[in-house]
């Protein structure tokens, strides 16, 4: 067991700069322990009931929290990942284990696009590099994904900020700006901030006074399991509704705005986004209420089709319908059944929002038309569509 | 205690002639016992867990089945108190006990129009009779209240059924209709039949094959609990899905036709129903798929204007959100919190559906486009908007 020295100062910086609290306290999704290697992770599976700091010290711990969903959320999974790669390369940096940490963590979630791009970045910087130098490089890296999504959303955060700031220019003075949003791209998803919540953290924090409805975001409660207790936490005003309420609210004047999050958006701005996002937008359209997506670029897939997008939808198991977990009123976690026996379900996971829905793409670089022509303008490097050769 | 003599030939009408199937056995959700004159129910609270059927004799025992929403729909509220002011009649035909059962019944839910104006029937007939009719008259008339929510109810499934057979004639001969419906308009909130599910059991009898996506209905969950039930006792195919499926749905093709109730529907067609119930409406116009909503022509609100509408949206109590009832895996039914301890919810129970998302209005005498001539032109009795004197 190699001690890595000279880590520790990365364990220092990781928590510094922070912005998101709980209990008061600033706090990253993921961080480490004053020992300089030992991993933390919440325990997201218990949430909203308690809050639980799991210590994770070997590649199975890791694997374990990302398979269990202790963990969810593309960069969050992508980072965690990572520090797995890390516990290996202090454990033994030799080849196989390299290979064999990698395999194992792939395994955990084979579908998830972030998690295989943060191990490959990995796998092929350590594979260059002397053994002996591995564990503190691996913590570097691992260090340097962290930074990396913390920056970019701190940058959607202020680009949406503005936005925020435009609205409540519409409104009479110090009038509360009502945001309406679904699922959890928030700082549960990421390393801190989130995507489609950066720009009200911003906001609040601005002392602009926001209130956010959370769509409860069934059937996997995402809304008001996490973004109500993370937005709680933080001090943000906030009221959960059923998924059926946002139309409503918006008939009666009740939301300034939408911003939701994004797994995957085509190079011409068509959202996929969790399931329930297309009746959302369709209801913004219909009240002439601005509908913001919020997404770092790498969310951007350049080569899908418009048309392929449908294709992609991930049916889920039925039990996320039939049944539901809460806390009993002694305490106690439970999973219990809403349907009748005999009855089954079907859980489409995610739905397509066409473009024509969505007034702006909150990136890190700014916000875009959902456009081949904006978003080609806005991210000129990307091989486009349209500029790409028959 | 006066021995209701000759009703006991109301009791045995009352359980022929009906549709519904329960463990195959043909049931109406409110019926005489073979004694003539208790009321038996079923408890609606425990569904879709456990079948109970509930004997009600007293005044009391109906105010609490009532309060305790053991029954719930507007037309099984209605029957339910017209059958406590039958229990006390039985017990005492004197006018203190008329108006104090009156006065106790309507306490029970002072909001439910439908359950006022049967009080208010069977109060008037009443206390026009001699005393030692009264029970033998309150029987009758509590029957005959029943008699028309079933032929009403028929009469809605038979103009829908047709439409269904018309739906079936544009796709491949044997392809599966499928209809997508939102809360409980079922046999479950009536005497028989149901509203929405009319259409859907008279074309299922009919050897139309039928399969019905079941919207769950967050927060109270009807969909999930009570029309899946019931789908699934008289044997029609159904799917629970989350309330945020149906765009999805009817993007990919998978709905042929929505069909819904309604709480109250104004003389130009603007439909009041379930929360979510615009939503759907407005995925459906998107889709190009026609969105129906059946209803019997009581629940016309010929007075109300489009503008009043939106005023009347009952807010509920937030603990509808924040919790929910299920059943654990031992059993046992119990009510689970899914929000964080400090976060609030709004329940806006209904929602408003513009007349322009909607394809029709099934009605007891046919199919009304909705707007107010179309109505007019079907309720020629009554007294409309355009029509009125200044």
């Amino acid at each position: 067991m190699n001690r890595c020295e000279g880590i520790s100062f990365l364990c220092s910086t990781l928590r510094n700069g922070t912005k998101m609290r709980i209990n008061g306290q600033p706090y990253r999704t993921i961080f480490l322990d004053k020992d300089g290697w030992t991993v933390r992770i919440i325990d997201q599976t218990k949430l909203p009931h308690k809050f639980e700091i799991v210590s994770l010290q070997t590649v199975d711990d890791v694997a374990l929290a990302i398979k269990t969903m202790m963990v969810r959320g593309a960069p969050l999974i992508g980072a965690t990942g990572a520090y797995g790669m890390c516990l290996a390369m202090r454990h033994n940096p030799d080849d196989t284990n390299l290979n064999s940490a990698y395999r194992a963590l792939i395994d955990s979630r084979p579908t998830a696009v972030n998690l295989r791009w943060a191990l490959n970045q990995m796998r092929k910087m350590l594979q260059e590099a002397p053994q002996n130098d591995r564990a503190l490089l691996a913590y570097k890296m691992a260090f340097s994904i962290c930074a990396e999504d913390v920056k970019t959303n701190r940058e959607i955060g202020e680009h949406g900020r503005k936005l925020i700031i435009d609205l409540a220019k519409t409104k009479p003075q110090g009038s509360e700006i009502n945001i309406l949003t679904h699922c959890n791209a928030g700082w549960l998803a990421t390393v801190d901030w989130g995507t489609a919540t950066a720009p009200i953290y911003a906001a609040h924090d601005a002392g602009i006074p926001i209130h956010v409805w959370v769509d409860e975001t069934r059937p996997r409660n995402q809304g008001a399991a996490l973004t109500a207790f993370e937005l709680g936490q933080h001090g943000v005003p906030h009221t959960v509704i059923a998924d059926n309420t946002g139309g409503h609210l918006m008939q009666t004047g009740q939301v300034d705005a939408c911003i939701v999050g994004t797994d995957r958006t085509t190079a011409s701005g068509v959202v996929i986004n969790k399931i329930g996002t297309y009746l959302k937008a369709l209801a913004a359209k219909d009240n002439r209420i601005p509908f913001y997506v919020a997404l770092p670029s790498s969310t951007i897939d350049w080569e899908i089709s418009d048309n392929e997008v449908g294709e992609i939808i991930e049916e889920r198991s039925p039990t996320e319908v039939t049944h539901i977990q809460g806390m009993t009123e002694d305490g106690h976690i439970v999973r219990v059944q809403l349907t009748p026996d005999s009855t089954t379900a079907a859980n489409y996971a995610f739905d397509v929002t066409p473009a024509n829905l969505v007034t702006g793409l909150i990136t890190e670089r700014g916000i875009a038309e959902p456009s081949v022509a904006a978003l080609a303008s806005m991210f000129p490097e990307q091989e486009h569509p349209t500029t790409r050769n028959p």
